[in-house]
This record gives structure tokens, C-alpha cells and sequence, in this order.
């Protein structure tokens, strides 16, 4: 019967098995539920349980289990098991997924681990640990299918049947040369569907989009959500195969990405892991760069006032319209910067539309100032006068249109230049449109009043 | 050899092919090419150019090529070639596919195809055309490949074969009973390891993760994303297949979402499509409500002031840090919006954990608003005097608390009664703590000055 997530109502169920060592009920459950399923049960059980429920699994089937727990009772149920069992299920795991999980751990697990695994693994563990962050090469898995060219698709089968359970997906299948040197693609659905009889180089596809390792994850993914792939070969300066980024890594990587883009445009930095599972100092360290350097910079709105402040002296009713002015420019470039922000990370636009975007964006925010300043206008002058009014309207044109251009200039000069658009986020692009915004308010004011 | 994208150099070559009609080139084009790069070469051409390319692959290799051209180019090429050739074209590609074209082409133009479709394609057309957008069944597919329980292995890669041509994917493959009820699930590398003549319903599993044709597609995304399918099946009440959502599509949905919660953090409604396709209407449209909305909001800032006009007449030196004070609060408001606005959506936090969040958030703004007070006391002592310097830090170490607080309620709140948080955006908690938090200013600042 279709089911729709782990229940939670059979969580105490599991826990009274467990307690009263129900053999044939947790074999069942380890064996029959979907690893996530089970990984989903077990964020409720204590490490011991846990332990005691997967042990009803065969290591292939904790392997599966491994990878969907959180990071934080990855580490926990590591450090509580000895280094030997721990071993052999890291030999079992997916090869990207194990070394995601010793990232995590601390050096000296990580060390006492490493010699009780096979010298095959301990290689393929050291190798793809040495890429970098956001790097293809740390999101690749090294255990996918690989055929020569010159066998027919009978054989082709019956090898994939060896190889199937140690690889991640057996779905495409690249065809390699005696040295690795990528040449040819395959699919199993092509296999399924092709004469038993053919020879693989007659019925491969040659033109295979692959990439680098030393690529970005982000252009990586946004290749593969293009392409519909389900995975993509990672190759060296030979075009010799190293790994492959599986269709599930690319949802984490575009997950990820977003996650930053929007907590860059909030102007913060990153947590890098779930807002529970940070420290306050953690949370502060994220914020505090960033809310300095706005307030540093929002000391200019300091000095912009001071220059003026005779002015505001003599109207004191000027005072009253400042945040309202800062804070309509400021949406206005909010709007603009995170559409065009978003823009270039969908790749919609990109740097060389420049002054497409500027004219469009000046033309908006041209009109959206126009018909909030008409409001304005009628209201400013019932309240309080028309003097009042004139330069309310006259302004809220100007800083709408302000806000807009900025908006949108600063986040394509940011690409151009190589620096994340994200990172000129909105309240970067508000600080520089609010004390603009009021030179521009006070020089329209002193024109109306002629003061 | 390896390419990594279609090649803008080829595109010369490739209308000289045209041109000198090179039957043979275009073919090669057409039938070895992946149709992602196909159509990206195709964005290049004029209309007969592009159905000049096309003329040279299948029916088969048309709608393969089809669902990669952009939404406009899709309507233009419709709307340019006979209706005949078009509803082959519809015939032969994906479900899913054809249904999102029918969706852009006006009234007119879909009235006119379908009934020159096969009476059995134009029914499921019809079908696919009346869920709702958003909803599982908008973005489903209903070309899925199913199996009855009681065959073997080797009859049921047989029957595989068959229908391959016309599936989506036949990784994931569905047992059904006489009446459709979904009762097993089987993957094709399942199949491949399998005995030939073991029996399905033997070797399927029967724990299946399914969803209804009305749940929200995100609900549906994160689901597939957690379970790293490939596909989802899709029931109706009676838990009968009526399609399959693949993961091509999740990562669709999942762009979509992430943009769409983008927008609205900066202010704005989502464009629904790429930003240079829209007109300049369809900009102000999606700004200027809210834009409209947050000036309104903002003029609860100008009866704030106007309480405490007669404070500003006697100290002008008050309004100097008005810009200042509503900036750092709208930025320490708009960090934590965003950071818990994507925590939710993510799932990291959910409603429950309300008063965890409000805690967290009010030491972080505390402690934030306290070094932000440290540096300015020091620097408004030496600049102005005293009285101003005490002022200023109380009320920064207030309106920090108060700016992150607000930040994290509105969105948990909007949360539980339904509202999407994305929506509580964080120009609008800018706009809330601004009125509040010249208050708090003006308030303090009688208070030190004895006024």
C-alpha cells in the first residue's frame, strides 16, 4: 500500500521491538522499508538502538542506510562503533557518500579508520578527499560502470550483472578504451532495447557532454539539469574517466547554492548547515561582518545629513518624510537587485545584456516612482501643503529610479568582474540608495523651498 | 571527444548547411547531436531554418529535440508549421511536454490541434490539461511504463522492449493489478540482476512512496529529493496510477520554488518567466503592489515622527542617525528573515520550533546590537557628546534585538496559519521594525536627555 513518508505513529512500535529483540520484525523493517525510511525511524532511536536495528541488515543494506541520516548522527553512530565494524560498512558505502561522511569526522577518526579499510577504497577515499569544496571532483563518486567498446551488448549484460551492486547507478554505462580514455556512452535502456548480437562501439553515442574536475558544482549541475541527464562523466586533462556526479548530487548542489544565494542576498553569510544545528556564535559570526560593514556604510546617511543640517533646521517637517523616502528607494532596489541577482544565477541574463538591463530597469523604476509619487502628490498636499508635496513626488521619481539602476548596475558589475552577484546584495544596493537618495531629496527640497 | 556545450562557433557552419541544403550534414546533426545541444544551435536560426534542421531527424528525434527550445521559440514554431505536421509532432513526444507547450499557445492555436490528434493522445492531453498549476498532476507524465505481477523476469524485459519507444523512463517500472491499483514497484536494474524466470511479484517491492495528483509539486519534489528517486508514481483516491513525475522535473520545480521565494524576499511577485522575455507592464505589475503596500506601511514611520516632532525641533542632531537606526534594523531583521524563511522551506525548521527560534534569535540580536552599541558609543562620544553616544548604543542594541526577532516571528507565524513565509518578506519586517524602532529610539532618547 502506497505510504507516503516514514510514520511517525510506528516509532514506538519500533522501539518495543527492539527492546524485546523482535528478530523476524526489525529484519523485516531493515530489509522491506526504503533506506530513507529507515534512516527517517532512526533520527528518533538512540545510538544503541539504532545500531541494534541496522544489525538486522546485512552490511550492503546499512551501506544504503548510511547516507541518509543527518550529518550530526553520521558522526555520532561512527564514533560509537568500533573502527572494524565501521570499516566494513565504509567499504560498502557509495563512494562520494563515505567520503562525505569522514569530512565530517574529526582527523584522528578519520586516521584510525583509514588503515582497516581495503587499500583499493583507503586509495579512492584519499584521492577524491583532495578536491576542493564546490569543485566537481568533491561532489563525483568513483563507483560507476565502465565497458570496452569491442564486446556485444549479451556480454555487456551479463557484465553489468557483476558489477551492479557495487555501483551507484548502472543506468548509463561509459565506454572506455585499455586507458581509461572516455569514448562512448551507452544507456541501459539503449542496451535493453539493442540486438543481443551488436557490438557497443557500433550502437554507442559518441558525443558525450562531460566535465572537469576542478569545475564548479553549480555550472556542473546547471549542465545536467540542461542535458535531463542522469549523471555526467567527470574527466581529466586526458579525457580519461576519474568519476561521475549523479542526478541526486545535483539537487543538493542547486539546493545548496540557493540556500546561499538567499542568505548573501539577506546579508549574511551561509550557515553551511541546519539553522538548528549551529551555535549562537556560529549565527553571529554569519552576521556581524556583514552588518558592520552596512552600518559603517551607513554612516555616509550620517554625513549626508549633516551637509544639510541648517536645512533641517529650518524645516523640520523634512525629518518626517526620511524613512518613508529610504525606505520606498530601498524596496525598489531590493526588487531589482534580487530579480537581477536571480537572473544571472538562472543564467536569463548575463553580463553582455548590461544595457538592456539598465534602460529596462530605469524605465521601470522611472514609472513605478511616477505613480507612487501621483499618490503621494495628493495625499502629501491634503496633510500638509503643496511645497510639501512637490518635492515628496519629485523625489519619490527620483529615488525609485535610483533604486532601480542600482538595483540592477551593481549585481552585473559584480559578475563582470568576477565577484558573486549574490554578495552586492540588497541591503548593500539599500546603504548606497538611501544616502544618495537623500542628497538627492535635499537638493530637490532647498530648489522648491529656494532655501 | 568530449564538448563540453553546443559550440557557438558551429552555428555558422551549420546555416551554410542549410543553405546549401547538405543532406547529409544535417542529418548527422539532427540524429547524433543530444537534442538539448540541437535545440540550443536552433535558438540561433530563423523559424524555417529551425524546421529546415528538424525535417532532417524522425518524428521520434523532433520531439525529442522540441521540449529544450525556450517557451517562445516552442509558440513561434508552432504557430509557423501546418497543423498536420504539428500534431504528429504532438503525438510522438513526452506527455509532460506537450502538455506545457499546449499551456503556452493561445486558445485559438490548441483548438485547432487536438482534434487532429489520435483520439486516445488528445483524451490524455485533455486530462493532464485540467490540474491546476502547482499541483502534482500539472507536471506529471503519464507516458510510465507498467507490468502486471504474475510474469517472469524474461517476459517482462520483453514487454519492456515494446514499450520503451514510447516511455519516459523505464528505469522505475510499476505493477499494477487488472484494474490499475498500484501494488508493486520494480527498477530496471532489478530486472537486469534478476533470475529470468523468476516471477514479478516475487522479486517487486511493495513498500511504495507515492503521492496524490493534488498534493502541492514541491511537497513532491522534496519528497523525490529525499528518496533520491528517480521518478514518483502518482495515484488517485482509489490508489490507481494516473502518471509518474520524473526527476528531470523535480529540479524544475525546485528552480522554480527557489526563484519564486527570491522574488518575494526582494518585494517583488515572481516573473513566471525569463526576465528578458517579459515586457516592461509585466515588471511594474509584479512590483508595484507590493511596492505600494510597504510606502503605505511606511507612512506609520511619518506618524511616528510626527508624535515626536516638538523632541526633533529642540535636538535636530536626533535626526542626523534617523537613517542610520531604521538601516541597522532592517538589515539585522531582514538576516534573520531570510535565514529562517529558507530554513523552513528546506525543512530544518518547522512551525513547532517557535520558541527555540524566538530565543535563539533574541541572544544573536542581542549580542549583535551589543557590539554594534561598543563601536558607536566609542565614535559618536568623540564626534557629538555623551548624551548622543548613549542614546545611540541603547537604542542600536534594541532595535538589533527587535529587528531580529520580528524577523524570525513573522515568517514562523505566516507559517502556521498557511500564509506563504517567503510572502512576510524581509522588506516588509524592514517596514515593521523602522516604525517600531524610532520609537524605541525616540523614547530612549527623551529619557537620557530628560525632555
Amino acid at each position: 500500500m502506497g505510504r507516503d513518508i516514514a510514520n511517525p505513529l510506528l516509532l514506538p512500535e519500533i522501539r518495543q521491538m527492539i527492546a524485546e529483540k523482535d528478530e523476524q520484525g526489525l529484519s523485516e523493517i531493515m530489509n522491506e522499508l526504503h533506506p530513507a525510511s529507515i534512516a527517517e525511524f532512526a533520527e528518533g532511536l538512540t545510538d544503541e538502538e539504532t545500531w541494534e536495528l541496522l544489525s538486522h541488515g546485512g552490511e550492503h543494506r546499512q551501506a544504503l542506510v548510511f547516507p541518509f541520516f543527518s550529518p550530526e548522527k553520521e558522526v555520532e553512530l561512527v564514533e560509537g562503533i568500533g573502527r572494524e565494524q565501521m570499516s566494513k560498512l565504509l567499504e560498502a558505502m557509495p563512494h562520494d557518500d563515505r567520503v562525505d561522511l569522514l569530512k565530517q569526522c574529526d582527523e584522528g577518526t578519520v586516521d584510525s579508520l583509514l588503515p582497516l579499510i581495503a587499500k583499493a577504497d583507503r586509495e579512492d577515499i584519499r584521492r577524491l578527499l583532495t578536491f576542493p569544496e564546490h569543485q566537481a571532483g568533491s561532489v563525483m563518486t568513483t563507483d560507476y560502470a565502465t565497458l570496452p567498446p569491442d564486446i556485444t551488448v549479451q556480454e555487456s549484460l551479463n557484465r553489468l550483472r557483476q558489477q551492479a551492486s557495487e555501483r551507484e547507478t548502472i543506468y548509463y554505462v561509459y565506454v572506455v578504451d585499455d586507458e581509461r580514455h572516455l569514448i562512448g556512452f551507452i544507456s541501459l535502456r539503449d542496451l535493453v532495447l539493442a540486438k543481443p548480437t551488436a557490438i557497443i562501439r557500433d550502437i554507442m553515442t559518441e558525443d558525450i557532454v562531460s566535465v572537469r574536475a576542478d569545475q564548479d558544482q553549480e555550472d556542473v549541475a546547471r549542465q545536467m539539469a540542461r542535458f535531463d541527464f542522469l549523471a555526467i562523466p567527470v574527466v581529466d586533462d586526458q579525457n580519461r574517466i576519474i568519476g561521475i556526479v549523479t542526478h541526486d548530487d545535483v539537487l543538493d548542489v542547486l539546493q545548496e547554492e540557493a540556500t546561499e544565494d538567499i542568505a548573501r542576498q539577506g546579508g549574511s553569510e551561509p550557515l553551511g548547515r541546519p539553522y538548528l544545528s549551529v551555535s549562537i556564535t556560529h549565527l553571529i559570526r554569519s552576521r556581524i561582518v556583514w552588518l558592520c560593514m552596512l552600518a559603517v556604510a551607513a554612516t555616509l546617511t550620517v554625513n549626508v545629513l549633516s551637509i544639510f543640517e541648517s536645512t533641517l533646521e529650518q524645516v523640520v517637517t523634512l525629518s518626517l518624510f526620511i524613512p518613508l523616502l529610504i525606505g520606498v528607494g530601498g524596496n525598489a532596489g531590493a526588487q531589482s537587485a534580487t530579480t537581477i541577482v536571480r537572473a544571472l544565477a538562472t543564467e536569463e541574463v548575463s553580463s553582455s545584456d548590461l544595457f538592456r538591463v539598465i534602460l529596462r530597469e530605469a524605465r521601470v523604476g522611472f514609472l513605478l516612482g511616477g505613480t507612487l509619487a501621483t499618490l503621494a502628490f495628493v495625499v502629501v498636499w491634503l496633510a500638509f501643503d503643496m511645497n510639501m508635496a512637490l518635492i515628496l513626488s519629485l523625489s519619490l521619481i527620483a529615488i525609485c529610479t535610483l533604486g532601480s539602476l542600482v538595483g540592477a548596475l551593481m549585481p552585473i558589475l559584480a559578475n563582470r568582474v568576477g565577484i558573486d552577484p549574490a554578495v552586492v546584495s540588497a541591503p548593500f544596493v539599500t546603504t548606497i540608495v538611501d544616502a544618495t537618495g537623500l542628497i538627492v531629496y535635499f537638493l530637490i527640497a532647498r530648489l522648491v523651498l529656494g532655501i
